[in-house]
């Protein structure tokens, strides 16, 4: 008998699981070293830097407030500094003293107080209670002030929730806002029902809209028709 | 053949691994979800309470900074509020207005500036560089100032370097500071060397320093040696 991990020949009295145990185990394993994966980006997305770190740049030691204003419903909250620095853009801001870090206000366009507050809770805890209109907000305002781990965070949720419904709104909203892992997973759903796409009503929407990424879409079907065609040579 | 896993019977055919693989998959499984539990608890530790939480009890958005002042050679090093409030002990005396944190600094006593910033660091970061010294040290701080996840990394540092020539003065430490996986680990390496135990010169030292503790010792050494006899009468 042969060995599926180490490859090896074996006798029966050495055997340990069966196949469907060891392909269970496998899978287990690729889950738990992702979830590592994911569990070290948000350590290092919280750690704070230290001002006795010699790796670091010194930052300035400011710790002022900030004032951020959801200017959709013209309501406010207040955040430190160190959960702030989480973003680049607003750390920038602080740092280099414009006009709106000056004033201690920064004013955030077309975002309801909900989905700030929901931001602010993210830059301290990196923790939030997404739903799929939730996501779509904090993707758009992670990417706005380079909160990565945010950003990766709403696309990974987002694209656990890609359907033959909401496939060509993703696909759009995922061109727009440069969110890699969306762009396929929603392209791949379009594939499959290329035989009914030109019929959707949100294909008409998108055509009217943009209409390069309609083109997209059919390049990337024909190329995949011309790959398909490629390979059944190769095997003949 | 049983499966060792599914504890099923299976044909030849369907065999997944050998004995040998299954043994070590196992384990890899048992060490990656303790990766997962330590990196879990460096999220939490790592966490700022957010204002916005409404689970949480608002906490006051004071940021001021601390000086913390290592009284043995001192120097002094500042550090900022959201760090500083990893530990209870200093959030309390920044929320309480005490005597120490009016004046803006706190006076460490028995610490040099070398141990002082390696705390400072771990309160930013959750991450420090141990040799066995520096684990000493900052246990004892990690106790006094109560930041939990810093003594739990410490003792688990600690017990990783338990061996024969230290086992006593660790027993000894790890008493002192109530570290019980630390007290355990060296318990049970001085269980195994009990003939040479009072030849030893650290044996000598406690006795004269902590007899009780030897006490402790004999006590641990008979409830063995009495459970022992009981198994072995059981299984006559």
């Amino acid at each position: 008998m042969w060995c599926h991990s180490c490859r090896e020949e074996y006798d029966e009295e050495d055997a340990g699981t069966c196949k469907e145990c060891y392909e269970e185990a496998s899978e287990t394993e690729e889950e738990l070293k992702r979830e590592i994966e994911d569990l070290k980006a948000k350590v290092a997305f919280l750690r704070l830097s230290s001002p006795l770190d010699p790796h670091l740049p010194h930052t300035s030691s400011a710790s002022a407030d900030l004032l951020l204003h959801a200017a959709s419903d013209s309501q406010e909250a207040s955040a430190s500094s160190p959960a702030i620095s989480r973003s680049p853009v607003f750390k920038a801001m602080l740092e280099n003293e414009m006009a709106e870090s000056r004033s201690g206000m920064i004013k955030i366009f077309d975002v309801s107080y909900d989905v700030l507050r929901s931001f602010i809770h993210y830059l301290y805890t990196a923790d939030v209670l997404l739903d799929e209109q939730m996501a779509c907000n904090l993707l758009i305002l992670a990417e706005k002030y380079q909160v990565k781990h945010l950003k990766a965070f709403c696309e990974k949720f987002m694209t656990s929730k890609v359907n033959n419904e909401n496939a060509i709104a993703s696909f759009a909203f995922a061109h727009q806002h440069n969110a890699k892992q969306l762009i396929e997973a929603s392209l791949s759903l379009i594939m499959d029902n290329m035989a009914t796409l030109t019929q959707r009503e949100e294909y008409k929407e998108l055509l009217e809209k943009d209409p390069r990424l309609v083109v997209h879409i059919y390049e990337t079907y024909l190329a995949r028709q011309v790959n398909t065609a490629a390979k059944k040579l190769t095997f003949k």
